[in-house]
C-alpha cells in the first residue's frame, strides 16, 4: 500500500546490481524529476543539496548509499569489505552532519555487517542491501501505523491545519503528520487540509501542498500569519504537526512557527496534535527547556527561495525550531498508539512497555 | 523636523510651475529611486503600480496629482477650471478605487475650489496647490503628534515588535505605528525594533526594515511565524501596529497577521498597542464584526515577489486584513492622546470632545 499517485520518495531499483532512485525535491513543486544515483558520491551529493530531506528519508538514502558503495566495491574478503563500509559510512555522514537519522541508519548498516558473521563477500553484500531496504520498509510500516492510529481524528468534513512538511516526502511514504490524512483518504473520508506555507524555506507551500495535491486530497495553502484569522473565523477543527524532538514530559520541538499555531489553537479551543514515531522521544530531557534550538543563516530570512526581500545586511532572527509546551498539546500520535493526555508517566509507560516486548 | 536620512515620501518641488516627487517604493529595499511626476497621468500611474502606497501617502499623492492637472490646464475662467478639476479627480480616484484616503483628499480639493470664491484663475490655481501641500503638512503634523503621545512607551533598552509598514513610507513622514520610534530616536533613546516580514507582500521586510535602517534605528527582521518563539523567549516588551479601520468599541482591522500577534502577545502578557489617527475610527460600526475583509488574489500567496512558490493552481486562502478584538489591545495611540483602556464610551468621548472644539 503506497501513495499510488507519485513515486516513492527514495527506493532501491533492481537487485544486487541495482541503484537508488529518489524524487529530486529541489525541483518541486514545479516539476517531478527522478534522480538516479548509481554510486555513493551521487547519494552524498543528493543529500547535501537537499534533493532528499526529512530525517527518515535522509536515513534511508544514506543506508542505500552505503549499500551502493559496498556493492560497487571489488573486495575479495570480509575484512576489506568491512573496512570499505566504515570508509563509505564516514564519508556519507558528512553530507549532513547534524542529521541524527543519517548517523543512526549508517550505524545500523555497520552493525548489520558486524553481526552477520557471513564470511562470503557476495552473501555479505546481499545482507547489507537487504538491511538498507529493510530500513526503508520499517519506516513505511511505522508511518502507516501512525496513520492508522491518527485516522479516527479525521472525521467526515473536518478542516485540519498542518505546518511544514511531515509527509511522504520526508519519510519512506505516508509521513507522520500527514499519515492520518492518507489513511482517511484511502478509506473514502472527505476533509480539507490547510497547509501553512512555512517560511523561511516554504516546505508547506512547496512540499505538503504538492504531495497532497498529487494524492487528490483537498489542500489549501495559506501564509503562516493567516492561520489565526482562519481559526478566528471558525475554519479549523483540528491541527496536526510533526515533531523533531520530544522531551520526557511531552514538550515538542518542531519547525519554527509550530508554537504560534499551538498558542492560537488553544485560544480557540481547537485540538492540537503532534504525530511522530516513538524514536523522536528523548527521555534524557525532562522537559523542552533542554532541547538545543539551531539558529540558521540570516540569509534564509533575508531572502525567499534565493531572491532578496529585505535590505542588504539587515539583521535577522532565524531560529529553525521552537518548543511547544505539553500543556498546549492534546495528544501525540505514535506508531504504538495515541498518548493523551500527556504526562511524563504515561509517556514513559507507553515507550517502556512496548520497547521491552 | 523630518526623518532626515531619506527624502520625503511624497512632496511638491518648486512653486506654481513645480512637480511631484516621490520615493518609488516598488524599487525598495534594493535601491532608492525618486520618481518625478510632471502631469496627472504620471501620478495616476505611480499610484496604480504601487510606487506610492499607504492610505495617507496615496491621499497626498492624489491631491498633488489633482493640483498638477489644474496648474497645467489652460482654463480662462473659473467655471472651466472647476470642470477640469472634477474631470481630473474622477480620473485619479480610479487609480485605486477602494482607497478611502484618496477619495477623501480629492473631495477636499474640490471643496477647496468651491469654497474659495476666487474668480481669478491664477489665484484659484494657487489656492489648490496650497491645499494639496496643506494636506501633506497636516498629515505630517498628525503623525508627529501620534509619535509624541506614543514615545513614552519606548523606554530605554526596550524591544518592540511591529507588523507590516505603518511608517514614513505610508504617510507624509514618521508614520503611525513607527512614529513613536522616530520621536524616541530623536530624543536619543536606545531600543530595538523587530519587524515581522509580513507575507504575502512583505511590507515589513521591504519597507519597515528599510526606513528604520535608513534612520539609524536598530531593526531586526523575522518571519511572521517567528514572533511567537521570540515572545516565548522573553525577547519582546511591547507591540505597536497600525490600523486600517477601528470600530466604535476599539476592535481593530489591520494587515493580516495582526490578530495572531495580538493573541500570542496576550498569552505572554506583552502590552499590545495600536497607533492610528482619529480619522481611522468608524463610529458607524459598533464592533469589528461589521468591518468588511477584502480577500486578495490567490497568486499573492502562491508566489513571493512574483516567483511561484506553490504548485500551480493550488487553492489559497488570502485575506488582506484581520480583526483584533479590543480586549487584546492595551491602548490606541491617536494624535489626540492615548485611549487606554478601550471602551465605546471613552472612545466616543475622546473623538467627540476634540472634534467639537
Amino acid at each position: 500500500m503506497t501513495v499510488s499517485s507519485f513515486p516513492r520518495t527514495v527506493e532501491w531499483v533492481g537487485g544486487i546490481d541495482g541503484f537508488v532512485r529518489m524524487i529530486d525535491q529541489t525541483r518541486l513543486p514545479h516539476e517531478l524529476v527522478m534522480l538516479e544515483c548509481r554510486d555513493t558520491k551521487a547519494v552524498w551529493e543528493a543529500i547535501k543539496r537537499l534533493s532528499v530531506r526529512g530525517a527518515p528519508a535522509i536515513g534511508i538514502a544514506g543506508a542505500m548509499g552505503a549499500a551502493l558503495g559496498i556493492l560497487n566495491h571489488a573486495a575479495s574478503d570480509r575484512a576489506s569489505l568491512l573496512e570499505e563500509l566504515d570508509r563509505v559510512c564516514d564519508y556519507l555522514v558528512g553530507s549532513r552532519p547534524t542529521a541524527v537519522n543519517l548517523a543512526w541508519a549508517l550505524e545500523r548498516m555497520k552493525a548489520c555487517a558486524r553481526n552477520s558473521h557471513e564470511a562470503e563477500v557476495s552473501r555479505l553484500k546481499e545482507s547489507l542491501l537487504a538491511e538498507a531496504i529493510r530500513i526503508r520498509d520499517e519506516d513505511a510500516e511505522m508511518c502507516r501505523a501512525i496513520g492508522q492510529f491518527g485516522e479516527p481524528l479525521i472525521t467526515e468534513g473536518c478542516r485540519v491545519l498542518t505546518h511544514c512538511n511531515a509527509g511522504s516526502l520526508a519519510t519512506a511514504e505516508f509521513g507522520t503528520a500527514l499519515a492520518p490524512f492518507y489513511v482517511a483518504h484511502q478509506r473514502g473520508r472527505r476533509f480539507k487540509v490547510y497547509a501553512d506555507e512555512t517560511r523561511p524555506l516554504l516546505q508547506g507551500a512547496r512540499l505538503t501542498a504538492w504531495e497532497l495535491q498529487q494524492a487528490g486530497i483537498d489542500v489549501t495553502v495559506l501564509c503562516d500569519n493567516m492561520a489565526g484569522a482562519l481559526m478566528q473565523n471558525g475554519g479549523v477543527d483540528l491541527v496536526i504537526t510533526g515533531a523533531d524532538r520530544i522531551a520526557a514530559n511531552g514538550d515538542v520541538a518542531n519547525k519554527i512557527g509550530t508554537y504560534s499555531v499551538a498558542v492560537i489553537a488553544q485560544a480557540h479551543r481547537i485540538p492540537f496534535y503532534v504525530a511522530a514515531p516513538s524514536s523522536t522521544f528523548d527521555l534524557s530531557l525532562p522537559d523542552g527547556s533542554g532541547i538545543p534550538i539551531e539558529h540558521r543563516d540570516a540569509d534564509e530570512v533575508r531572502s525567499c527561495l534565493g531572491h532578496p526581500i529585505a535590505p542588504a545586511g539587515v539583521e535577522c532572527y532565524c531560529p529553525a525550531f521552537d518548543v511547544t509546551p505539553a500543556r498546549l498539546i492534546r495528544g501525540i500520535i505514535t506508531e504504538r498508539g495515541v498518548i493523551s493526555p500527556l504526562g511524563t508517566e504515561v509517556i514513559a509507560r507507553l515507550l517502556g512497555e512496548k520497547s521491552s516486548t
